[in-house]
């Protein structure tokens, strides 16, 4: 995927990476919706790409071609023979090394097409140009600091955002690539010490992972490593751990839409001499805009007004420039709503402080409005993570005949720890106002999409199922 | 300068900056060329300044206003009146702090008007326009290899090529900028150790300076400083004894058509561990293009053919790219025989080395030809600053009646050492072929340009006075 990142750019083509967690279903409708006329496929994912082309309906009568890419080591599907189709290694071979690379007629051409996740009946096709993709790289290398002497590990997936843009960031630099077939604490470490990784990035969910990878798993590392975080605010308490293990945690904000990270926590020198708490909860601010972004605002809704700087007044984020999306695929609808009112709408509920840094407080339909008191699930996920039991919380809104809404907690515990949900109540009670603290705790497993995002719309529906409190 | 690096575009306006070193007579032939409207005045040079305003004739009737920016501890030439005029400081404070930022309506408008060096009767004024400048600002970030704590010390003026746009570049990333009054030996290991200096520029006159200047002036490097050095290819000896002295340097080349530096000789790891003496020869190239630059290539002038990458095919090296220049102002005979072929042509003759590494060999104006065989100055000058008791040298070429031309060395002697021409001469038969060692040696001061450039043209002068050798 790294290679066709370059592959297929300078072929012309339009590069669009499926997630690898999609199922037949879903693949065969994006291959619809795409039109795709080339599917590469690693032949672990043979099988299901197979099943995806013999649910295709027209209009995509003609199937796309298939190129397989079979690696030593990893055996291919037993029942399948990839002998049948386009091998991708023999494909390389037989390359011609004096081709002329085609370059866009026009920068504003897309250059890639990334479906956002979370999508199910009505897939909504990212599209990137290559001009946002030229800057959108550039400031990636900006943002994760990466210098010519940069080895990045690859734990973010590059069918995310287009991988942030980072496999061309690197290029940009002469970087190195480390991708690895997993994503769990051992080959993390394993990978770091043999490559003497500099750099990586990771959601929450990965680095929740890594602080709570048993120490046999684990490795001294070789230097600091930077790690780029983002996709959910990382609580201050894996922060402070990921500190202890000796990372350098920056915090990143972004969506699909602009191609990943718009924002970043950028770091003041002046804040290392601050008590620990308090550089945590500086750290889990969502920050400024990066360089090659145009602008990043708070602002009303219903006015466009610019909200205060006073880190209460809530807003919604809002972006323009160069690295924001072009459109949605076949979508004009879904494209005029999101850039109602000439910005980008993220959907993301958020302040500004009085320095200019913003913070995300919620998803604007994840907000719980309880007495008329909005409440940021985000704000009592932070305190319930602090719990020592709390292994990862989500919370979303329950009706309540009274309040209208009411906080309840899913909470999954640590492994060998036992706790009640009144003791989880009263933990919450102790550090928030009363109005903020769950009233119902429920504890199980999170659902999470395939890039490790909790599925909160699960959530809700199994907390409205609960009943209203009355 | 530095504010108004961003001020002047902020407003809208175009920035042109003069060399300090300009006497009142060329300040009236540009201020005439460029139309300017507002001059600003460093107090010390309120004296050209006006000098200059005198000398104004129609069409530029309406003399620009003058603003004069006085600092504290350098007094204002006794016998002028700096209240006659409006004054920096106060024009600052009586700002409005929500103006808002004129932006260009088109990003290929100019940004900038650059006169370059070596111009008397036809000022050649180079247009850089926000959309190259925006790049080559990013670009220099990436050839220096600066990060977010970079403290950068100017020794390069911020009227050459547009302080080669690391004033903006230095911005992209927060860094810090060190101004310095005079640029000799003292200022700088003294500002270095007090702002512990990351990085700065220097052409190789600096460098001669610094590895030259007295041990009493000198101060240990807090840490190594990165010196980008360019406008001439750094002798080895010179590049030797810096990295004694614990300096970093890199080696770029460019012109002012090309915002500065095009190219850089980009480091590679494996080369760290080559002998000195291979180290050095691989750093005195010019290199490989940077990020921002489309194409470099080494061409024949004539049939625009690429040379051959073999390090012995001469050329002349072209640049294409958003990051050259858009052309000279109002003169369009030079713009498009600059452009003749479609591509900027620099008037530099190189070769290609196998690994695609450009190496200038001369300019072409500069290159001797003798005996039908191509001398390039730069190598006869590179052994000449190997002796030992050599300070400055440069080489050109003198009538010769059998041979057409033949080589005459400039000399200029470190204090205290005493050589004749017959030891320089024998000293170069000694270390390459004879027929590229000097026939003539003259020891003496080196004429300069206002940016430190050896004034060739005025050498060749001399070199012709002095007769044909028959």
């Amino acid at each position: 995927m790294q290679e066709l990142h370059f592959a297929v750019p300078m072929a012309g083509a339009i590069l669009c990476t499926f997630n690898t967690r999609h199922d037949s279903t879903m693949i065969a409708t994006l291959l619809t919706h795409s039109e795709t006329k080339i599917l590469f496929v690693d032949h672990q994912f043979l099988h299901t790409a197979l099943a995806a082309l013999n649910l295709l309906k027209p209009p995509h009568t003609k199937p796309p071609l298939i190129v397989t890419i079979t690696y030593e080591g990893t055996p291919p599907q037993s029942e399948l023979n990839t002998n049948a189709y386009h091998q991708y290694e023999s494909l390389i071979e037989g390359g011609v090394s004096g081709f002329n690379v085609v370059r866009p007629t026009d920068e504003w051409d897309p250059i890639s097409l990334n479906y956002t996740s979370g999508t199910t009946s009505r897939p909504k096709g990212v599209v990137y140009s290559h001009r946002g993709a030229y800057l959108n790289s550039i400031a990636t290398v900006f943002m994760h600091g990466m210098g010519a002497r940069t080895t990045y590990l690859w734990t973010v997936p590059m069918f995310h955002c287009n991988g942030w843009c980072v496999t061309w960031g690197l290029a940009a630099i002469g970087g190195t690539n480390i991708c690895i077939r997993r994503c769990d604490p051992k080959d993390i470490f394993d990978n770091i010490d043999l490559h003497k990784v500099t750099h990586m990035g990771g959601a929450p969910t990965v680095l929740n992972m890594i602080v709570n990878s048993p120490v046999t798993e684990r490795k001294p590392l070789p230097h600091k490593v930077e790690i780029m975080t983002g996709g959910a605010p990382p609580p201050p308490l894996i922060l402070s751990k990921m500190e202890e293990l000796g990372f350098g945690v920056s915090h990143l904000y972004g969506l699909t839409e602009t191609y990943g990270p718009g924002t970043l926590c950028l770091w003041k020198p002046e804040w290392d001499s601050l008590p620990t708490e308090e550089r945590l909860k500086l750290k889990t601010r969502q920050g400024v805009r990066h360089l090659g972004l145009d602008s990043v605002d708070v602002k009303d809704p219903i006015t466009m007004e610019s909200v205060e700087c006073d880190g209460k007044a809530m807003g919604e984020v809002m972006f323009r420039g160069n690295t924001v999306m072009s459109g949605y695929l076949k979508d004009t609808k879904a494209t005029e709503e999101a850039f109602a009112g000439g910005w980008f709408r993220s959907g993301d509920l958020a302040v500004k402080h009085p320095d200019g840094y913003i913070e995300v407080k919620d998803r604007s339909k994840d907000i719980i409005i309880s007495g008329g008191e909005n409440i940021s699930t985000v704000e009592v996920e932070t305190v319930i993570y602090s719990h020592p039991a709390v292994l990862e919380v989500a919370v979303v809104a329950r009706p309540d005949n009274h309040w209208g809404q009411t906080p309840c907690a899913f909470v999954k515990l640590k492994d060998g720890f036992s706790v009640d949900g009144q003791e989880i109540i009263d933990y919450c009670r102790n550090r928030m106002p009363r109005y903020m603290a769950p009233k119902t705790v429920i504890f199980e497993d999170l659902p999470r999409t395939s890039t490790g995002k909790v599925q909160k719309f699960l959530l809700r529906e199994k907390a409205k199922a609960l009943g209203s409190i009355s």
